[in-house]
């Protein structure tokens, strides 16, 4: 660490919470870009305390460490705290305590403001100091401050995310190698692209946690994990992404938040179908993306790698300048009058469908099956028949319907004594569909 | 405009220069979202007095207008100052005198900013004001605040991006259609998508000017415009874009702004082949993207419309938003260090090159062809030869070699006496290439 104090006025000590794979990629940021930071805050930061759960791990970087919160929380000579432990608690209560001292804080962590956000976004306002985040949702990409900064002449209608890196990486091999999805999964927990227990990320609850916080951040709204509709990939088959392809689709999981007519907001994380010339479509591998329509601005992408140490330390590290010059300007944090917006039931949202049904290869099913939807008012846009006789197989594509019709319509679909089984159904989100 | 001023502590006035493309979105936005606006500032924005050159012209949006420069320019009650007249003079002097004054500027001026931008920051910052220009780089693609503000943490290594609607529109036809130049920009100006005199966007001029705003961000540094090596896209044929595809390459125009080991930095617009899979190759039509690679966030990139009226005024309303939660909040600028860093002539780059020669086939051509390259230091990756006769050709992909060894090495080229003509060059931007 080069110090040149003549060339500073002042000294900013920032106090980590937490040296995993978050915190060790901050505090070799901060060490190693100590002088270009500096030259950018027009103040050094330096390393204060560094708190972890147990002082005798062994440690990749050389940084003193203890097991002390309260070197951090509330000290003395700590100017700005971040919090890289994840969790609610007790980062909830440590965060509040911080807040209410007058340290600004930085958090990467996407459970703790997609549940406690807002009572975090308050203690910070009412004690003048910053909360930033930017590290919650993507990872690396610049999302946050974009969204409540740059677009905040605009409105913004729809937000589609790709929000997480374990579930695209999956998605992408089986797309590209035909295959299914466990074998992949386990080949891509043996490679450390996905954890031991793959639930949060494949479950869709990774990505629920990010699509709750951007639904906030867009729609000026109070949007919790809990109001995030989450379905995951485990039931996404190679056929329905043979069938996607063959029809012009790549299958993603996407985090979908929208503002609707009636200023109600739906958020909901699914596999979708989505058309392979939207450019959300050809992002593979890890790497996370958001696609944002704006009235005014149009269509905007940001794309990056959205979890890892160093990535996501960046977005971190860039938080922290944000707060060390807003503390040095002296600046109150801008107050955003947030709504209270109403969340729109799944079931009432307007999406259009594939599904996949395993009929009798007899003269009338085709009908039968048509007269089904008709009776849910759902119009059917496109259908194929394939196969035989025990193998007869039914793909249709529905033209934008009601989601509580589909799903009335799919379960009288299994009433009928000609569809032996609904083998696979799932959303399509495709502009061209009104 | 729904005016309640119940709930509003204080209301700022926004004065405009210019009603023209940009600034009637601009007015229009203040208008439509005043509501939204007034939530995400705290305070009512109002537009203030509308300065146009001919105030008999008629206009599209409904707001009065004037062609006295002093009713917005250091007027008493304008609080910020929007620039959108475009061009040096006189928008130069009045945004000096304007920041003088105590008005924060946001303006769209790329041509000013990217020539005189150090000297209007200065005066900024000298007057604890801001002045703010995300429009004037991509129009509504926030890249500015992402690059100084998420980015400040990390570092950038090099910038790539597609900068100019009108050329990658015209390129993105060349490679769909297999069309020649020519009809394709008549085709774009008839449909207004290229101008009447269409030299700033195909020689390149107006990207070398995004790209010099560019590269002083992302490397702390004061590059111009003219320190911008600039070749358009007059150049590029059908048989080029043929050739990039058949060996796995699209044509883009790219501005790449990169900082060396050596601190120093290089400066370039012209058109690449860039590998197929490279993000930057899906971005189509009148798109503009930019890739910017970091050393610990990886790469990003940011897409979005780089040019229209509401587009590009969306942009600049999120600037006076910025300038009006600064004001508020009393913030001063944080000032930035900026290093004195060289220009790297384009001789010293390092680049790898696609050569199409016009040959006589006869024996031995490749081998004297061969050797000139080897005499330059210039080694040769592949090489095909094609046609017989008159009608031969050597295609040729070089290693990344010294760009001024390259250009000898052309030279060299033309002298022998079975090269006939150097039917086409062009540089090749791929990371697989060290
Ligand atoms: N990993 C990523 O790529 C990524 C990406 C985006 C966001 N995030 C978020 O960043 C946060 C940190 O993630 P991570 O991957 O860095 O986690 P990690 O590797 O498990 O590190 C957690 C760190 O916090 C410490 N810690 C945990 N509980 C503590 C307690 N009660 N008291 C004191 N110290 C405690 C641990 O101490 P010991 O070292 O002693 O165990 C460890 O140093 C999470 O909120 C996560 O969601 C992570
Ligand atoms: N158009 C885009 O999509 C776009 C995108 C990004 C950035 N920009 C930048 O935005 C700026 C404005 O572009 P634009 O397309 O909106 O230009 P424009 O349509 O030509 O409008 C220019 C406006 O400024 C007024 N004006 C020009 N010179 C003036 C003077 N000396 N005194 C008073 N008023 C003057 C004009 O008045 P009259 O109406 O009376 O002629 C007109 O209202 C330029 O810097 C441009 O580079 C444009």
């Amino acid at each position: 660490m080069a110090h040149d104090p003549s060339n500073t006025q002042r000294t900013l000590t920032v106090g980590l919470l937490g040296l995993g794979v978050v915190g060790s990629g901050v505090a070799t940021l901060l060490r190693d870009h100590a002088d270009e930071i500096a030259g950018r805050v027009g103040a050094r930061l330096e390393i204060g305390p560094v708190v972890v759960r147990d002082v005798n791990k062994s440690r990749d970087v050389d940084v003193a460490v203890t097991d002390d919160v309260s070197t951090v929380v509330g000290a003395e000579g700590v100017d700005i705290v971040v919090e890289v432990m994840g969790g609610i608690d007790p980062a909830r209560e440590l965060l509040t305590r911080a807040l209410k001292a007058g340290q600004s804080v930085v958090t990467a962590n996407k459970e703790l403001i997609s549940t406690h956000g807002a009572e975090l976004l308050t203690a910070a306002q009412e004690h003048s100091v910053r909360l930033e985040y930017e590290a919650a949702v993507a990872g690396a990409i610049p999302i946050i401050k974009p969204m409540r900064e740059s677009l905040a002449g605009d409105r913004v209608r729809k937000v589609l995310g790709i929000l997480n890196g374990t579930t695209n990486y999956i998605l992408t091999r089986m797309t590209e190698e035909g295959a299914e999805l466990a074998p992949v999964l386990a080949d891509a927990q043996a490679l450390g692209y996905a954890e031991a227990d793959p639930t949060a990320d494949v479950g869709g609850h990774d990505a629920a946690a990010k699509a709750a916080i951007l639904a906030s951040l867009a729609f000026d709204a109070h949007v919790v994990r809990d109001d995030v509709y989450t379905e995951g990939i485990m039931s996404v088959t190679a056929t329905d992404i043979a069938n996607a392809k063959r029809m012009g689709y790549v299958i993603k999981l996407l985090g979908i938040a929208e503002e609707h007519e009636d200023a109600s907001i739906g958020v909901r994380v699914h596999p979708a179908w989505i058309p392979t010339s939207h450019p959300l479509a050809s992002i593979r591998e890890a790497y996370n993306a958001i696609f944002v329509e704006a009235d005014a601005a149009g269509d905007l992408m940001f794309y990056g790698r959205g979890a890892g140490s160093l990535p996501t330390a960046s977005a971190v590290v860039g938080d922290v300048v944000t707060a060390a010059r807003a503390m040095l300007a002296g600046e109150r944090l801008p107050s955003v009058a947030v709504a209270d917006k109403p969340i729109r039931p799944v079931d009432e949202e307007i999406v259009q469908y594939y599904l996949l049904l395993d009929v009798a290869d007899e003269a009338g099913v085709l009908s039968r099956v048509a007269a089904t939807f008709g009776d849910h008012d759902v119009s059917i846009k496109s259908v194929w028949q394939e196969g035989e006789g025990d193998q007869a197989q039914l793909l249709l594509i529905t033209h934008a319907a009601r989601e509580g019709n589909v799903r009335a319509c799919v379960e009288a679909l299994k009433d009928l004594s000609d569809v032996n089984a609904i083998a696979s159904s799932m959303r399509v989100e495709d502009r061209r569909e009104g």
